[in-house]
């Protein structure tokens, strides 16, 4: 199983991902014969591409990289080890805590029963990683993506907090009902409102149809307390949360 | 001089730091008796304390975990690591990598004079690392922290590709000279402008007192292309620049 976990991750990470405004997309290949990260030795864990890697992977995760378009060649075996292992799970888990610790003192604040928090889904609550080298980027129609297990977590305990939960995502309407059975078949229920792209937003910059549809769940008289997602474009723009939640990708960038 | 390096920045890890809305100040000691990180075995480079320590890491510089006063007593040996080894360096330089990128883009675009970058000075041009044990947060009056040779180099290729450079800092106009010596001493020169906190913007928000001094720069006619802090308050708020670039800074937060 695990072997299959890595065969699957590394035939991922032998495709380059191109972003549009709406979703990724396969469009070449890269050839896989980078050097090896290099091994440990008896002193300093971290050396030579394990240092050069983790550098770009914090431009990456703090957005200095911008627009960036593939995972550089030396670290694809760098990026394999963080999706497979301990690594991606715990650094969820640790975005997750953030979120239900602030989520604690947001409740305190406010009992209005407005307080809303706003919610990707791909690489947010449902995890694709399995999935994108069998299927590349049609995998949504197959419905099976599993749970990121701390945003499970996160999206339940909010509920139990009394927040309304809203789902935000760069998806189509065609693909309703394929999201909520994935959503369900993943463990997740009772949201208030799932958002997705209508003909109207097709072709808008993901932070621009996201910052739309925040204002319109302000205007209703919500307070977006929180805001969790695994791109900067689902998190800045305007009608800003109180608080955002970057979830780490380092597989591809939306702008 | 390593084992010296390593002594100051464990003198540095066990003080707790507090957040002000102007700079940090020491307040109290924590126990420096925690659990060693974990051994590395044969398989596998990232497990336990590590994976733990990497995902608070991951919180911190996303601004996940919002305002945070100190680090974890568990991680305490891996933030020495990540600072006294090459990693800290190298994430740098992988920033400052981004950060000529994308000037070299933004001059193509305009070259009326008025491509304006917004630096920060400490953790962003000055390193004040082995500075903090011996003197606490009075270091500054020493003059003598060195440059982050990342930032040094960035800031030199801006003035060669034609950039007005501004600093911006949380320090105080009585710090003007002590300041100004200190940046010489490290390398830096040409600056256009050096802006610290006059007797107007004392108590307020570094994000607040930082915006308000961008929108002067642009109503000035300067286009900010791009902004370098180790803090998010030092990018975010109002008339924030086309680009930021977030450098690491494991050690401590200001809002």
């Amino acid at each position: 199983m695990e072997l299959i976990r890595w065969g699957i991750i590394s035939l991922l990470l032998i495709l380059t991902i191109e972003t549009t405004s709406s979703s990724p997309s396969v469009i070449k290949m890269v050839p896989d014969k980078e050097t090896p990260i290099a091994a440990d030795g008896d002193s300093g864990r971290r050396r030579g591409l394990d240092l050069y890697c983790e550098g770009w992977r914090f431009t990456v995760e703090t957005n200095d990289a911008g627009s960036w378009t593939q995972v550089p060649e030396k670290c694809v075996d760098f990026v394999k080890e963080y999706l497979a292992g301990d690594w991606y799970r715990l650094e969820s888990e640790a975005v997750a805590d953030s979120a239900v610790a602030f989520a604690k003192t947001a409740v305190g604040v406010s009992g209005n029963g407005k307080n809303a928090w706003v919610f990707d889904i791909d690489e947010t609550l449902l995890s694709n990683v399995p999935y994108y080298a069998d299927h590349g980027f049609g995998w949504v129609d197959l419905a099976v993506g599993p749970a990121l297990s701390a945003s499970l977590r996160l999206f339940n305990e909010l509920q139990d907090l009394g927040f309304t939960v809203f789902l935000l995502t760069g998806r189509s309407e065609f693909q309703r009902n394929v999201t909520e059975i994935n959503l369900r078949f993943a463990g997740f229920n009772n949201w208030e409102r799932l958002i997705l792209r209508g003909d109207g937003d097709q072709g808008k910059l993901a932070s621009v149809y996201k910052s739309e549809k925040r204002k319109e769940i302000e205007d209703e008289g919500y307070i977006i307390r929180g805001n969790s997602g695994d791109q900067w474009s689902d998190l800045t723009g305007f009608a800003v949360a109180e608080r955002s939640f970057k979830l780490p990708n380092p597989l591809y960038y939306i702008a």
